[in-house]
């Protein structure tokens, strides 16, 4: 093998990010989701894995065949972290209940819930492959025996290890029915950890003992069961390597789950981006550690170029002999066949048919399913129906991440350029509490206990909507500014919108203080004017959530 | 022409309303928006249009091929209100600063403002095609006259007949140019209104010489300059016609518009679902009147088949002439012929690559255009850049319909539901304000004045996801349960996600407090929760708004 043709085999081994959606522009994450420019370089020239998240089902049938196209007939690998169907990921698929759902019920009734959790997998499946996934990076082996846990939780199918694995099995032979491969992880065990690796680095103090008699059990029973791939964790394991992370450590992966477990499939890493391994290598040395220590497949690399750089640079001094390489492409190979001739079609229509009359990704028999699982896994207690509120109650309704109108989702610029600079971002809206007096209060109608102390940077975003238009003329802006101005705690106003609105509001102001004003409320309004107010237009440090 | 072929022709008419999504359970005006069965049934049946909202661009293109393929082949007019740019209504493709911007601008630089206008009909025409539609609906007309214009306001090209009249011909110049038919809408002119069609019957008291001067003026350039179709207003207008609104006038549609105004064109109606036309007649009869009237085109039924039954019997009886039937027919016939041949092209690429390899709507030079657009229209005053705020500040932001993470959507029926019953919703956030006294309080924690009166049904979304994981454990809800249970507020709990948080929340309550759980969150999940709590399991009432 040449250099140029070990490049491109080397490239085969990658599994890089890309958004579902079809526009640059609609990246949720572009630091870490590729361009589409990128994409098409990386998968020109060999790549040939990806891992997809964001946007709907119907976007990710498209975004697939473009992928494959760009591959240019090459067999690529297409991944999801879908571990609760295809619908928990992408928007028109079907969203089921989390897998601890049925380790719960099966304390009660263990002979449904595996019949459940096949059935599981098996929507999963069907539904996958219908979007053009060929491999579900699912399920969670991690037993949840931490209830702690910040990160495995309810992903896990059980908090012992009978539940964990017999549910987990259940659900890869729903997978393997379906034709799509499967992934155990993490790998050895994720379940009793109180840290999260996306975040930092956990430890696992566990003596071999232990780890056979709780976090190996549920991985050696996907084993036997076939599974197709096992994912390392980014966790430190001292019994099994004092120093290095499961992901990179040769103990690990090369002689426990090779060796001891007689794992011959496809061993993949968590994404190297995480920053249990970025606070450790560099992007080179990760892959090249990781691919050293017995991973085939590298998950998002934290650079593509670096990691194909370095491995190559590793096979030509040979610290990594080259039969390795060879090893892990036919390990590779061999996973693609269990599903090739699957990847065209969806499920009984030709791609003819499919291509000119796709309905919904999902079937009605999926739907009854996901409600099937939702009855059968949720408590009720106490009595019920309760009385109805005649004179007004409130029903107070707490969850992450409520945000967003399409223009302004949790990262759009009006929230995190100002928070960037120390103004912490309060969004009012008509479901919201409200940030007035009530009663009101004519002089002073903000209820400033409800937003703090400190400058406020007031951003209105205000058209006339039909069904809505009368509610903008409500609310008491004119009074809120004046009061803000007199306690001299009023930093900038911005309107988007109404130019109306814009014209009464900037005449209250003196013109010490900034105004600015678009007709427009989409994202890039929002850039230009918080650039121009805050002064860093060509500025975009992106956050460093990369997933939710 | 037999009943049947009648039938068929009739059905041509009709413009039907459909979701973008492929799927049933995507919709999110269900009320309004027929479901896949009733498209396929009535597609094949020979309806003739569908007007397209929601879904992403990508959902668009895909929808779009569906529904020609259920029409068999006969052509169809697939349609958006795309005022914005396509973006505006369909994610990934552009979204434009409304067409007022431009009127602004266009008092201090009349030549950059009707290039841009232009430009705007271009870009946005281009898009279309690419999503597979053939007709837009706009410009909008009206000259916005009235600053307290509820409806129209920024959607009109100016708030004088000069300006709108010039900067929407532009527009039409560019969407024509592009391909894609357009449509001069509200005849006779809705900018003068203080009422919002949507919701009653708006009345135009202006004088012949008047409606000359202001309304008519962009309606008559536009019509000079071959604008395909013109859309009536629900609005009555005393001085043409004291009972019927412009949509169901034969003086205002066939007199003043065919006659008086030269136009040969379609006349379509506005959404016959609209309040000022249910207020006024039933569905069949009022698709009678306005193709007695002289429209054409009958969009958005309340109910198509009552529609094409009524038609039917009025030709039959005679009441309508049958060459009445055979002008419209040969009007849409005319208007399908200006861009057939287009329909299953996208710019410059085959059918076959087009399905292979479907890139962004959105090319590099329409984003760079949207930028140019803000950067146009944006205007600043006052000092910047402003002092970041060190010691901490907030960003309020005003914004309607904030809402919606996927599962939590405004129709969720978590909000919903309770609404329904007097718990008036409010979600807490942690973009939001908060409910939490400020600095703590600890038997006490809930600031109960941000709430308002009465009993507070306590829905919990809580689940551990990466990133977030130690948020849901910082808030100290067990305290603000027992605080609701001593003042007897607590009308019911209910947790959706993490059982270990169930199991410790609930043993707090007493046995007459209803109480459930699901570890689901999705909309199902809610559904069967609240119809558990409620008492009403199988009604679901959808609400009457039918856009945003």
């Amino acid at each position: 093998m040449n250099a140029a043709e070990q490049r491109r085999a080397v490239s085969k081994l990658l599994v890089v990010r890309a958004s579902g959606h079809a526009g640059d522009q609609q990246r949720r994450y572009p630091r870490w989701e590729l361009s589409n420019e990128e994409l098409q370089r990386h998968l020109e020239n060999g790549v040939g894995g990806v891992i997809l998240l964001g946007g709907t089902a119907t976007e990710l049938q498209q975004r697939c065949r473009t992928l494959r196209s760009w591959s240019g007939g090459e067999n690529l690998l297409l991944c999801a972290d879908v571990e609760e169907g295809v619908g928990q990921r992408f928007e028109g698929a079907t969203w089921l209940v989390p897998p601890m759902a049925l380790g719960r019920l099966q304390a009660n009734d263990p002979a449904k819930a595996m019949l459940l959790a096949e059935r599981y997998g098996r929507c999963t499946a069907d539904q996958a492959r219908r979007c053009g996934l060929n491999w579900v990076l699912a399920p969670v082996c991690d037993v949840n025996s931490n209830p702690d846990n910040p990160v495995i939780n309810v992903r896990a199918w059980g908090q012992v290890p009978e539940a964990a694995g017999a549910l987990a099995e259940a659900f890869q032979r729903g997978l393997q029915a379906g034709g799509v491969l499967g992934c155990a992880k993490h790998f050895p065990g994720h379940g009793d950890t109180a840290q999260d690796s996306h975040l930092e680095l956990p430890v696992l103090r566990h003596s071999r003992e232990r780890l056979e008699q709780i976090e190996l059990r549920p991985f050696r029973r996907l084993i036997a069961a076939g599974v197709e791939s096992v994912m390392t964790g980014h966790l430190v394991i001292p019994v099994l390597d004092q120093e290095r992370p499961a992901t990179l450590s040769p103990n690990v992966l090369n002689n426990l789950l090779r060796k001891s477990l007689d794992f011959q499939g496809l061993i993949v890493t968590d994404a190297l981006v995480m920053e249990a391994i970025t606070g450790l290598v560099g992007p080179g040395e990760a892959a090249v550690q990781a691919f050293e220590a017995g991973a085939d497949l590298i998950l998002m690399p934290a650079d593509a170029d670096e990691a194909i750089d370095a491995l190559c640079s590793a096979l030509a001094s040979g610290r990594i002999p080259s039969q390795r390489l060879e090893q892990s492409l036919q390990r590779r190979r061999d996973a693609l066949q269990r599903c090739i001739g699957d990847q065209n079609r969806t499920e009984g229509i030709s791609t003819q048919d499919a291509v000119e009359t796709i309905n919904s990704v999902e079937t009605n028999d999926e739907h009854r399913f996901a409600l099937e699982l939702v009855s059968a896994t949720l408590e009720v207690q106490g009595p019920s129906p309760i009385q109805a509120a005649p004179n007004g109650g409130v029903t107070l309704i707490r969850v992450d991440g409520a945000l967003a109108s399409p223009f302004l989702r949790p990262e759009a610029p009006a929230i995190g350029w100002p928070a960037r600079r120390g103004f912490r971002p309060i969004i009012c809206h008509e479901l919201g509490i409200s940030p007035w007096h009530d009663p009101p209060q004519e002089d002073d109608p903000l209820a400033l206990d409800r937003l703090g102390e400190g400058p406020v940077l007031l951003q209105l975003f205000l058209r006339g909507n039909p069904f809505r238009a009368g509610r903008d003329r409500d609310d008491p802006w004119p009074a809120a500014i004046r009061q803000l101005l007199r306690l001299n705690r009023l930093a900038a106003l911005v309107v988007y919108g109404c130019p109306y609105r814009w014209e009464s509001l900037r005449a209250l102001l003196p013109g010490t203080i900034p105004a600015a004003y678009s007709p427009g409320q989409m994202t890039e309004a929002q850039q230009m004017l918080m650039g121009r107010l805050l002064g860093d237009e060509h500025t975009l440090e992106l956050g460093n959530e990369f997933t939710d």
